[in-house]
C-alpha cells in the first residue's frame, strides 16, 4: 500500500478514529486503526466492539492495499509531523514507513485479517436532522447517565421518537434529564437505549453546525449516525427503558421565575463549602419575591438572596447544588422555571412547550 | 478589621500571596495568608519558612486590624465572587465576613500571633536590573536543578556577581546550564544558592516588561527581591557551589551551526518512539554538511537529515533528546552552534560572547 494524504487531512480523521480506539485492552487489534486504501478511497476504521467508526480521508492511493497500525503510536507521529504531504507506505510484511519532508519513521504494521470490520446495516428507516439539533440534545442529557452501574440500562439514554417527536432521556437515581424536539416529516415510531460514551463520542464528532446534517438508521441491535464523510455504528442496549412519563407530574404548589446566569453563579459559589466526604444540603427557602439561598459546613458558611416572581406557596427546600449546576448549564433560556410539590417531592425545571424537563431529587434539610 | 477591596486587586495580589503557601503542611497557619491592614496599607503576606511574600493591596482600610485566613478557602471565594468591591469584615474572635454584591460568606479566621512575619533585612549591597532580565535568566537555567535530591546543592541555582557580570548557573548531573549578563554600574562580587524552588516563583511574579525594574538585596542567609508592591524574601542554601569553570572547556574537534528551531521539531518528534523504561540514546551522524539523526526503540525507528555548517572533524554521537530540547526551548537565536571533542565528552550549545552556554553529557552508544 502506498497513500499520499496531508498532514492536517490525516490528522482531521485520526482524531474523528481514535474516539472508537480503546484505552485500555487485551486485544492489540483494537487499538489499532485500519487504513482500507483497498478501493477508489482511502477509509480510516476503528472499532472498540461497541462502538465502530468509519472516515474518509482526502488523499492520493498510489498503490491500493490496507494495514493497520496502533492508533496512539500514528496518530502521535503524524501530529508531531511538519504541515505538508505525508506519504505512508507498507511492504510485504507490513512494516510501515511514514516519510514527510526528511522526516522518516517506520513502525511495525498488521494485516486486516484480525480486524473487526463494521457490520453491514440495512438502512432503511432513516432519520434526518441537522448536527447541531443532535449535537444540542445529547449534551444537555448526557450528563445524567451513570459510566459503570450493575444496571446496564443507567448506563444508556432513551432515543425514542414518538408522534414525530424526537426525545432523548438519561437517569440516574438522582434526576432526570430529557430534551425533545419536533420532527418536519413523518417518521414510524422508534424506541432504542443507545450507549452514553457512544453519544458522548457521536457529540464530539458532529460540527454543531445547522446546515450540517446527520442521517439516522436503526435495527433491531444497531443505531447508525452516517454524516458526509463518517459513519458512526453502535450497539444498542438491550431491555425496557424506565418507564419516565409515570415518574413526571405536571402539578405542581409553587412555581419560580428566575434569571439562570445568577442563580448558576450563585450555586457555582456554594460549591466552595461543599467537601466530597461532607455533603451538605444547600438549602432554598422561597418566601414572597425572594429566594434566599443558604449553606453551612465544616468550611464556613454562605448566604445569597437573589429576585425573583413567584406563583403559588412559600416553600424551604434542599438541593445538592451540582445537580442543579449541571442542568441550568445546558439550558439557553435567559430565565428559567422551577416548580415545586413539596420538600420530599422532586424539583422540576421546564419550559413552556417542554422542550426540556429536569427533574431533580431534593435531598432532606433535617439530615443535614 | 473591615477593608473594602475590588475583586480583581484580591485576586491579582492572592496569586502572587499564594506562591509562598505549601499545598501539605502540618501547621496550619503556614497554609493561611495574613492580611494586614494594622497600618495605613492593606499587606498580604505568607511565608512557608523557606520563602516569604509581602505584597500591597489597593483598597480601603475601614477599621484597622489583622487577620490570618485559609489561603486556599479565602482565594476559591474571591475566585468566584461577582466583578466588583468586597467587603472584608472581622469580629473580635477573627470570624470573617465577606461580602460582595448580595453574597455573603463567613469563614473563621485567625490571629495573627503565631505567623511567621518575614524578617527585617539590611537593605543594603543593592543589585537592580530589568524584570525583563531576571524572569528570563531564571527560565533559561531553572530546568536542570533536581526537586529533591540527597545533594542540597543540586536543588539551588548559583547566583553570582562577578566582574560586574550577573551569572546564574544550575546543573543535574547530566548538564550544566549557564545565562551571564553585563552589569551596567559597579557592583562587589558576590556568591550566593538561591533554592531554585524560589527562583521559580520569582520568575512567576516577574513582569517580564523592560520598563519594570527588581531590586535584590543579599545577607548572608538570604536574598531578597523588591517590586513595586512586592517583596520577595527567601533563604539561601548554605555551602559552597561546585566549580562549574573547572568543569567547561571552550576546546573542541568539531563546530556545527545548524537552524535551531529544525533541530528542536526533529528532537521534539524522536521523543515519541522512547518509552520511560526504555531509554534509547539518539544518535547523531554528522557527516560533511548533514547532520543524520536516527533512533531506533521497540516501537519503532526514525531518521531525518538536517543541513549543517560544518568545522572540524565528523562524529558520531548519542544523547538522551530531552537534555537538548530543554536548552535548545530557551534559546532565542535563529541558528545556534554545537561544540563537540569526542563522543564521550560532553557537548555545547553556546554563543559567541558566552552569555549562555549548556553543557550536556552525551550517552554512550554501545549501551543502546
Amino acid at each position: 500500500m502506498k497513500i499520499i494524504c496531508s498532514k492536517s487531512n490525516l490528522l482531521k480523521c485520526l482524531n474523528i478514529s481514535l474516539r472508537a480506539v480503546p484505552v485500555r485492552t487485551t486485544m492489540s487489534i483494537l487499538e489499532c486503526v485500519l487504513i482500507d486504501a483497498s478501493s477508489s478511497v482511502i477509509r480510516f476504521i476503528s472499532n472498540d466492539m461497541e462502538l465502530g467508526i468509519e472516515t474518509i480521508v482526502t488523499g492520493e492511493i498510489k498503490e491500493k492495499g490496507i494495514v493497520a497500525l496502533n492508533a496512539k503510536i500514528f496518530s502521535d507521529i503524524i501530529r508531531k509531523l511538519p504541515e505538508n504531504d505525508v506519504v505512508i507506505q507498507t511492504d510485504a510484511d507490513y512494516r510501515t514507513l511514514i516519510t514527510c519532508e526528511r522526516s522518516k519513521f517506520h513502525i511495525p504494521g498488521h494485516s486486516g485479517d484480525d480486524f473487526s470490520f463494521l457490520p453491514i446495516i440495512d438502512r432503511d428507516n432513516c432519520l434526518t436532522i441537522t448536527q447541531f439539533s443532535l449535537k444540542n440534545m445529547i449534551q444537555a442529557t448526557n450528563f445524567s447517565i451513570l459510566a459503570n452501574d450493575n444496571n446496564p440500562l443507567m448506563t444508556g439514554e432513551l432515543f425514542e421518537i414518538r408522534n414525530n417527536n424526537l426525545r432523548l432521556a438519561s437517569l440516574d437515581g438522582h434526576r432526570i434529564s430529557i430534551r425533545m424536539m419536533h420532527l418536519s416529516g413523518e417518521y414510524p415510531d422508534t424506541k432504542v437505549i443507545v450507549p452514553g460514551k457512544t453519544l458522548n463520542e457521536v457529540s464530539k464528532i458532529l460540527s454543531g453546525e445547522i446546515e450540517d446534517t446527520v442521517r439516522i438508521y436503526f435495527t433491531k441491535n444497531h443505531i447508525l449516525f452516517e454524516l458526509p464523510d463518517t459513519i458512526i455504528l453502535s450497539r444498542l442496549i438491550e431491555g425496557e427503558y424506565f418507564r419516565i412519563d409515570q415518574m413526571i407530574t405536571f402539578d405542581y404548589e409553587t412555581k419560580v421565575t428566575i434569571n439562570r446566569k445568577m442563580l448558576l453563579d450563585c450555586l457555582d459559589r456554594s460549591t466552595l463549602l461543599i467537601k466530597e466526604s461532607d455533603k451538605k444540603p444547600l438549602i432554598f427557602h422561597i418566601q414572597d419575591d425572594m429566594i434566599d439561598i443558604s449553606l453551612i459546613s465544616a468550611i464556613g458558611a454562605m448566604t445569597e438572596e437573589i429576585e425573583i416572581e413567584k406563583e403559588g406557596k412559600d416553600i424551604t427546600i434542599g438541593y445538592n447544588p451540582r445537580f442543579l449546576i449541571e442542568a441550568l448549564r445546558v439550558i439557553d433560556d435567559e430565565e428559567v422555571n422551577l416548580y415545586f410539590v413539596n420538600p420530599k417531592a422532586p424539583c422540576y425545571i421546564r419550559n413552556e412547550d417542554n422542550s426540556y424537563i429536569y427533574l431533580i431529587l431534593p435531598i432532606n434539610i433535617n439530615q443535614g
